[in-house]
């Protein structure tokens, strides 16, 4: 029997789905009962999980037992979680595998496409040069439509990059900066403008802070991300709070996208319930709308239809799923995304890092001396419990955080590869690797504190001043 | 049995509420399939009804067989409505009554506060002359606050006015001026800022328009506003869809109203569902953030807490209920009101008036010979059926509009009051009195036209400008 029914369920009304589901549970049951072969019923609840799911994603509704569905709506679900499967939307990052989330299966969820050897190709052939090792790496492994991007590139029709970040605290650790050291790659790579929306409002909705303190984050925040090195004559930074009062264009596409997504949509696709604030309800449209031109008249030139990639980590997919479902119903193109794995905290792939927790992360405040110790401290190791013990069986590279960490930060292949196979195989020492993590680390944060150093209030004003970029529409 | 059981009804738990319509279906399928007599089944079938809006006002759900409530919800419900009360809210008005709608009930049930003789006196005391026909005849009949107004106003501290318009269409019949009518002669006896919103994104919401023709009626419909002969100096027009992009302080506003509501206060406010678009749902943040002086720091210099006195229909009093909740919450004052009975269409007080009907009321862009065969053909009539029942019995002025009508444009008191007794005593005849009517509109209209030509796009343009008035904050 087909794991995957999906394809001729598609046509079935909710009704006959209700009834495939009642029926499948009672012949899982009666396998129980009858105490069938294990992969018999295995197969059979697999079966059972996935016509729940396509009757979720078909109603809007739980399957429940002896109540047929009602009130149907149809709803853009990919968050829709099964028993063992991972947790992620915006709010929340959670699995129960020490490797971290299971990125296939999530693909398979969202409804994206993997980054495979073919696409990292093609763009290599387009630039003309070796890719990004955050591609190489699977670190971007997800996309949609970037094969779109790339023919529009080829065709000399232009395009922009949009990214954000939620300003929620003074404090950035590395992981906040992967997004935008990646931005700033594809923005060379590419030559595109580059537009960086700071949430300050959805921190204020979401968080107990006041307005001013959101907007001060975001400030503070832009700092950070201007350190990363981006060029001021094609990159564009705003806070919402500031811009929506500013914008000809941004408000107008936000209406828009209001008109046409339902409360039933955001709360499929959000969770949110009808004890939310309204504001938190309506925020979706504030984050779809800087992937449309026209929420950008001064860079765009008023022109509407430009192409637009967002780079991001994938628990912001939700948003952009919602914003593509809106876009051709308001005459805008899709907006194509690129996604990234998590950022894992140094205690493992499956502990939630936090911005109040000092001890989760390198912090791009942290002096040299604190970041020797934590490293040494609280990386989670995959070496063996005693020496002799790893000198026997080697490392487990696959959960071994100090191993995770310089895959995101060391740009050396064959360096990288290297470590990996000595801890591996026991020859390299957990403290002999987390020594490297540390020799990698310090020089890394120390530049970006002296980058940062450089960034003036002046040059912060800069950026987030709504003007023409160095490019014609 | 009683039909109305709402009174011991508000002691009872959800749950109880519950078991209490459960049983009364249980009673009504049993009356019908024993045929019980019609009256005996209606009047289960009212009770059951009666029984589903107490639980739905109580827990903010509907009555659903099989499924008890749960998540339970306090909500602000002032527009729940009794089975023989008129239907008021901001998007319908409804009344079998053909005196119109039962205006001292709607106080009751809104829990505002009567205009009265007291608050009329010392209102002419403040101002220092004889207050409007609009207050001394009832049609600004309800208020909240409007006494802390006075004290403001007496001890020399500053207030302003805020009223709006949504702009549905270019066709705005004599009975949309009523507000502005009042508001001007709000704005001369207490010589204050003036802010008016044109609810464009509201339209463009509701209705099937484009954003572009929301914001082209928007302006048509200023210029109306501005014919009511508003100071340029003292006067800011604006329209959502344009302010929300030049104001520094609405936005922050809007999105702190909107982290102050839920879904479940708007659904009970204004009865929204799963289905509304998040557009609808969040929209009520937009309508009361004018209420706050900190939305326009053009005009207040930034201040944050300047008094706001709204006059506007009763049928808007739910967005501002919902304002007051909030205001002290985020650290603003609560606007005060001044609430208006509704202008009636020409059919009578009980039919709903339409901007589609040309029919239904006199259009500001009528002729002297439509405005004379409208009112002939269809201003509805408390004469009697003959001449000579009318002379023997008598007009009843309570449902003829042409006397509803002068009662809002015949300034002079005792012509009014001698046409009223002339009507009464029959002594006046109905053609008699549509001619004063007619007499009274067509200059009235024609003067309107005379001054809406003088409005050009120039002068529209500078009362949507933002900038400082006359006033020093």
């Amino acid at each position: 029997m087909a794991d995957s029914p999906n394809c001729d369920l598609k046509s079935l009304s909710p009704l006959q789905l209700f009834e495939k589901v009642t029926e499948q549970g009672e012949k899982v049951r009666a396998l129980k009962a009858g105490k069938a072969p294990k992969d018999e019923i295995d197969a059979a609840v697999r079966m059972l999980l996935s016509l729940k799911l396509s009757y979720k994603t078909t109603t809007g509704q739980d399957y429940q037992a002896g109540l047929p569905p009602k009130d149907l709506v149809l709803i853009n679900n990919g968050t829709t979680k099964e028993e063992d499967e991972d947790l992620v939307d915006p709010w929340n990052v959670q699995t129960s595998n020490a490797k971290g989330v299971d990125y296939d299966k999530l693909i398979v969820r969202f409804g994206s496409s993997k980054i495979d050897t073919d696409l990292i190709n093609r763009i290599e052939r387009a630039i003309g040069q070796k890719p990004h090792h955050f591609l190489r790496r699977g670190i971007f492994f997800s996309h949609r439509d970037m094969d779109q991007v790339l023919d529009a590139y080829e065709n000399k029709k232009p395009f922009y990059l949009y990214t954000g970040r939620g300003p929620s605290s003074q404090a950035m650790h590395v992981g906040h900066l992967i997004p935008f050291m990646f931005t700033k790659w594809l923005q060379e790579v590419f030559d595109v403008p580059l537009v960086i929306q700071l949430t300050d409002d959805e921190k204020y909705l979401w968080k107990d802070m006041t307005i001013e303190k959101a907007y001060e984050y975001a400030r503070e925040n832009a700092k950070d991300i201007i350190a990363c090195g981006f060029d001021v004559n094609k990159t564009f930074i705003f806070s919402d709070l500031d811009y929506l009062g500013t914008s000809a264009g941004f408000y107008k596409n936000i209406v828009k996208v209001q008109k046409h997504v339902t409360f039933n949509q955001v709360k499929g696709i959000f969770g949110f319930t009808d004890s939310d604030c309204i504001g938190k309800i309506s925020f979706p449209a504030i984050q779809a709308a800087p992937s449309f031109s026209s929420s950008f008249p001064q860079i765009f030139n008023g022109k509407e239809n430009i192409q637009c990639l967002i780079p991001c980590a994938i628990d912001q997919d939700p948003y952009f799923r919602m914003t593509r479902d809106v876009a051709p119903r308001i005459g805008h193109p899709k907006p194509a995304l690129l996604h990234s794995v998590f950022f894992p905290a140094l205690q493992g792939a499956q502990t939630k890092m936090s911005a109040s927790d000092p001890n989760s992360s390198i912090f791009l405040t942290d002096t040299p001396k604190q970041i020797k110790t934590k490293i040494n401290k609280h990386a989670f190791s995959g070496g063996r419990d005693t020496i002799e013990e790893h000198r026997k069986y080697g490392g487990n590279c696959d959960v071994d955080v100090s191993i995770m960490y310089l895959t995101f930060f060391l740009e050396d292949d064959d360096r990288l590869e290297q470590l990996k196979q000595a801890y591996t195989s026991g020859e390299l020492l957990t403290g002999e690797l987390k020594k490297v993590l540390i020799e990698t680390m310090q020089p890394l944060v120390a530049a970006h504190q002296e980058r940062r150093k450089q960034v003036t209030d002046e040059i912060v004003k800069q950026f987030m001043t709504p003007r023409k970029l160095a490019f014609e529409f």
